[in-house]
């Protein structure tokens, strides 16, 4: 397979933007390999993916992303494009819980997210076993009230450094403040280990044992400073009965978080989420 | 197959519970065909279901029911025991949306549903038609503030006159007040449209797209005097995406609420439940 | 909302397709609302289905047809189009289970189902009062060896008079004949009581009770002269336990027929499907 | 929480069996906690899983199961007991891929697996360093046609030393001889990767993605000497489509492997699995 780009872009419907994009890359010898566009039915904003080899560009990818710049700014569109050969670098934030942290460096093994993990950052020293078994740098930031401010400058002064794309929160249980969060827009994902909105909080899953619930679930979201409400990339939920103590709640829950917390992780890492507002499209 | 009685018994978990039932039943003929017990691990709260065959009885179900109430009055146990033979009595409350009431008509001829459906009660008169077609009686009883009490007492009496064991709101759009419910404790089912405690209350469908949800669901649960806090028998969701308008929400929604409720009602039905608090053994 | 056109096209990959296609409808004044493109990475065939508005096209549609004619042939384009005022017309073919044929009618009453149902065509006379509560023909053609192909005749007779664009065979119990497949090519859709390939031929819940599996389910395909061969549409599955009996895996089974049917059906009134050999794009 | 003995019993059904047992375990102090039964309606085969605890015996185990052996003797029953403070011991079989071995792993250490895991066998050396970072001892038996019987030999021996109680074939890619199997009746699980019987032998996904299905799965089965035709524990699927490649059947097919193994392991570790001919009770 030769490589490819993947254009993404968003703004309110306008005709002739399928044509104009679809022109422009042809003309340069771009051929669209996979394309799927969304017309947001409320908000009527327009947003497309396109997938396109770039075998046959004729073109310096700085000249073509110089056209897009022009072109997509004749329509106000915001627009990302990508390359498949410029891996993304993802960092893992952990606390305690390691199903997530061991779930996503095993898919990362087995070839299932196209990313570089160089990192793994903890408020907690337990886990750094893991991250060594699979040569992933190991950082621990204690964090206490007094300390936060100055742990979360450390920790976005090593992102920098390490040219993090994006964040995972992968049962990370400290809540990121507002600055550190506006850093990153749409690009540090969280898995809440309940379906939001319900069981907002603290302790979903005794919650939902006290509720008497016949489903749990988890919730994977891009972070926002407005906590648990971020737009939802994916849910998944798991039947319970009454034979579930919250312990077993619990277990469930991990399958769920695991797959859901991937499922959202490959979806950003192939450029396939569009975010608009409160919601996202995921093509 | 012989006819078969199904005894539902829960009590504060004491030793000696299984044993003193089983000896019961063995020692005048009745064959257990099947049997699930379970010990709540928060509440110590035993429960059990025992259906057996009535084929070698060898006493009258009115003695049998002597000796259970005088075992069962030993342990404190709550208990009840229904026949095979003698099918329960259930009415239909419905609004506007037919789905509901369509399906189960149509379960219950396909002989999915052990039940007489004797009645159909509405607050509007525009689904009649349906129950015509199914051979069922049809009653109005529309209501508003000013009629409300009345109208309700007129129903009660109605529910009585047909002897009725079990109610199903079927997208019944009007508040049943505290006194109607105290009526039926555990014996009105209500269907909600949302994975409770998601979106309470009103058009949560509207709630699901606003908030951006990748899952709707229905609840079906016991109506009790405090709105949508019912004990929980039955819950289940669907894949949404951005694709889905709230109208394609509310009729990927119509299959879930069909299939909810239907799946509460023959657990009722075949006397599979135990309601303990706020939560259910659905056995 | 305005009215739409949905074309559907597919041919061999080469570049240019999209923008061709962009170009040309942008040339006329349709503006894309939806577009889905799809390469198939081992036949190497590209398809794509755009749905258009049609409120500001320039020209009448005949005119445009004869323009994709001419575009759509330099590619070797296999090519389709529908508008969305022009209802496809639907017959339903049942024999004496009626939970197919009722949930079609019922959710072609509920506006789920963008299409005519002129016609319910029968081997068996009982289900006629179901057809006629919802007010469409009904005609039965009882069938046996000899009278086969005379009837088969006399059905495709009936189905040209009433101009039907699809026959969906709602647990219709006969096999049709090559001879009457090739008249409907893509245009008769099935559904099957296994998830295929698995329980290939006659009472796949008695097979898989037998079997012992712990998953029933349906799949709906295309009718070919290969029986249970054509190409799956859509299939889905409802868990089952050593507590089902083959009873319950039917009842079980027919909701999943159900959904599983209707599913399909959609996605063909939708012109959401592309078949491509044994395989289908579902966009 | 005190210990527990599970008892899973299972004969032709007679009346009284379950008065019986009760009574045998009442009469000397165990409160059951936990109790199922099933009647199979086609066999007539009864079994019951009590589940007891042991803090109010008032006899030595070994007396409570002479006298278990006694009454069972009475009823014909094939029955086995086992102790929460007596862990199973399971040797993990293997070959290449590592994805089954990992999960089973990392549940085993979050405690989700009521188990000792003291062997990984493989006949490949490639995942050595997988079962040492968790501690397990790892063993290579390389097998060919020549070394079969040898090498099983050799296992044999080493499974009897080893006191292993299940042997889980977690992607092992070599047929076990008869002989081998022989030895560990229904104590050998295997994960097939297909919805059996669906895509019985090599490559399922390969032939699904040929076969254009729409759902890909997985089963776990104990193993018999007739390949892929053991008694069925646990099966499920995900949903795929025409976007999904054949590598992408496979990485969607792990997560479903690794959940139904995973299920499959845990019913079996707590003593809910009843092999009954082709078919399982799994309580």
């Amino acid at each position: 397979m030769s490589e490819t780009a993947t254009l993404v872009v968003s703004c309110p419907d306008r005709k002739g933007l399928v044509a104009a994009l679809a022109s422009l890359l042809h003309d340069h010898g771009a051929n669209i390999r996979e394309a799927q566009q969304h017309l947001d039915p409320v908000d009527r904003i327009f947003s497309q993916r396109i997938q396109f080899d770039l075998a046959d560009l004729d073109l310096p990818r700085a000249q073509l992303e110089e056209l897009l710049r022009i072109e997509c700014g004749r329509y106000q569109m915001r627009w990302r494009i990508s390359y498949s050969d410029r891996a993304k670098r993802v960092a893992i934030f952990v606390s305690r819980f390691e199903h997530c942290l061991y779930d996503l460096l095993i898919r990362h093994r087995l070839g299932e997210l196209r990313c570089e993990i160089p990192l793994v950052i903890s408020n907690h020293p337990e886990l750094e076993p893991i991250a060594t078994q699979f040569g992933v740098a190991w950082r621990v930031f204690p964090i206490d009230k007094q300390s936060k401010a100055a742990q979360e400058a450390r920790e976005l002064e090593l992102l920098e450094r390490e040219r993090i794309d994006l964040v995972v929160l992968a049962r990370y249980m400290q809540v990121l403040s507002a600055e550190f969060i506006a850093r990153y827009p749409e690009r540090i994902i969280n898995i809440h280990h309940s379906t939001l909105p319900a069981f907002v909080g603290a302790r979903p899953y005794h919650q939902a044992h006290e509720r008497g619930v016949k489903l749990v679930g988890a919730t994977a979201h891009y972070a926002t400073s407005d906590l648990d409400q971020g737009p939802i990339i994916a849910q998944d939920v798991v039947a319970c009965s009454h034979r579930d103590t919250v312990e077993d709640l619990v277990r469930k829950g991990r399958d769920v978080e695991r797959m859901v917390l991937a499922s959202a992780v490959r979806a950003h890492l192939d450029d396939r989420i569009v975010a608009l507002g409160r919601r996202t499209v995921v093509f």
